[in-house]
């Protein structure tokens, strides 16, 4: 049986990067579909198979992605198959599980080839903090690997096509996860965030498309990928991106310098919560994990890194404390079972406040 | 200048009494009126003045309450009659001033005489605990040594009179303090609540007639004086009391048996607030420390007395750290100040978790 507890020393999410305090990470995916067969959703069982064989031959004869494993998503359970998403590292198409679906991952579990997801083939590249040119170089060279022995279904006119529209010319999705408790405690996130429409750029929370924006956690990314080359689409990235992180960076100065009774008042008792409450649903813990964020680049808990406080915000998802606990506990339980694990790590982290 | 810090050392509220774990507080008090004397709202000056002379003589002549300081509410300023008032040392009515309205008090702050409030006189005394004997011996000792010199305005049909019908007959109200948690958590509290009603009493919060059961506090007290000898109003104020107090024994035991986790959860998470926060007002303070006060109950905070905690809700009370800080700071500086006296008091109070 596939254990994916094994992942756990080799995260992404264990690495560091630049503009740690606000960049969570950054994510570069190209969508591909392999000419003469239809898309997946359409395509017959045979059709899904024959498309999983090309990815096979392509990944095993090209060296497409170094050292990785291959995981047979029908052979996931249901609850690994939610691990594997809330790590990242699957997409919620592919934790819906079925037939002839496929993820090659990296052992650093930074890259991954998915097979048979809404495309015959999503190659995905993910790293800690700001890195939008170093993903991008990452799925470049899969792409160009893979392209060495499989045909791509493309369009002089359209680019590469895509089973969705908007992943129809270059393919190219770029997502980069900011933490921005600073623009949300001073009102200006909504104002911010408005300006990102202009440039075709979409937001999601941390967890895809229909989640909230739980703990001040806001992923950007591009909304369609034709009309621009790769390049364009990564430097509108790049230049919002940096807006919005330097008036993050303001708007925490100015909190910091004009409201640091409310901030500290919130910092410590987030930190309060996380160190004693026996009972704590995720997301609560997310919202109090950003307060802890924010605490450090306030000069608190120095002892944490921003890349602990990210594997956390993982592990106390429901999945992740599932398998921790051996199965579906319930929600009860598990509400206990992430208190006792933030409790544990919050313990004692200071001598005195 | 009259200063009520030096109050501080020697207060009720440092003493210890039965059932202290549920009962903070038992009151007893007698309203009593000089004959041939208008009632003190209507009386004039001078006669206002006639009436605190007959008072200073008596209580000079007959030792009514034995050591004692005699304070004229006309120079104490309104910050600290708030403070009196907070540490229910004076009513509601004496902390709005005025002239010729004076309050003896014992130096044990438990007993006191009050010249001018809505009657002539009230005399009461104030016990940690459940001691209705005792507080109705406490104030039947004053009222007899006062009848002594002073001739009451008294009549064969109604009994004593007063200035409220409510108040007119024996004089008597007795108010026990309860802390009803238990109650409160397991949504009982309305219910058990609603019987107390026809036995004549009422249901007021911490402070008064005004206030919100702020903390699980419920103050019952008789609502008439009439009708009734001082023995049947203590016997049935004895009998609802301790009805109240085996449901509330029970509601915490089945808490504590059943729904543990939710339990320790509300208790450890208000300790973590308590020794944590930066800001936080009275109203907050209050309910976060009948959790503690909860937990105690639960085996936890084992340093922690009920007398302690008793204290520390007067002490967070708005006028009590203002006068700590020197002056009315404005709200934001005491609730920093509130934040930080209660950090410091509970910081370090217990090893583990």
């Amino acid at each position: 049986m596939f254990n994916p507890m094994v992942l756990d020393s080799h995260k992404w999410v264990d690495t560091s990067g630049p503009y740690m305090d606000i960049v969570v990470s950054t994510r570069s995916r190209y969508a591909r579909n392999i000419v003469g067969l239809p898309f997946a959703p359409y395509a017959k069982p045979d059709e899904l198979a024959k498309i999983v064989e090309t990815v096979d031959k392509s990944i095993a004869s090209q060296d497409v992605l170094g050292a990785s494993d291959r995981i047979i998503i029908a052979k996931v359970p249901r609850l690994e198959r939610r691990y594997l998403k809330e790590s990242r590292i699957i997409s919620a198409e592919l934790e819906k599980g079925g037939e002839h679906r496929i993820v090659y991952l990296s052992h650093e579990c930074n890259r991954s080839v998915m097979v048979n997801e809404e495309d015959h083939i999503r190659m995905q590249c993910i790293m800690a903090g700001l890195q939008l040119r170093n993903t991008l170089t990452a799925i470049d060279e899969i792409d160009g690997r893979m392209d060495v022995s499989v045909e791509y279904a493309f369009s002089e006119k359209f680019g590469y096509l895509a089973t969705c529209p908007t992943n129809t010319g270059t393919g190219l999705r770029v997502s980069v996860m900011m933490h921005l408790p600073g623009l949300a405690l001073s009102q200006k996130i909504d104002k911010i965030l408005s300006l990102v429409q202009p440039y075709g750029l979409t937001i999601r929370g941390f967890y895809g498309e229909h989640s909230e924006y739980i703990g001040d956690f806001y992923q950007i990314s591009n909304e369609v990928t034709l009309g621009k080359s790769e390049e364009e689409i990564v430097e509108i990235l790049d230049k919002v991106v940096t807006q919005i992180l330097t008036r993050e960076q303001q708007a925490r100065e100015q909190l910091f310098a004009k409201k640091s009774n409310a901030i500290d008042d919130a910092i410590w008792r987030s930190y309060a919560v996380l160190s004693n409450a026996r009972m704590i649903d995720s997301s609560e813990a997310m919202k109090l994990l950003s307060r802890i964020r924010l605490g450090i680049d306030r000069g608190y808990f120095s002892s944490f890194t921003h890349s602990e406080l990210n594997k956390l915000i993982i592990e106390i998802q429901p999945a992740h404390l599932d398998l921790r606990e051996g199965g579906n506990v319930g929600s009860e339980a598990r509400d206990i079972a992430r208190a006792g694990l933030l409790r544990k790590r919050f313990h004692g982290i200071i001598s005195d406040n």
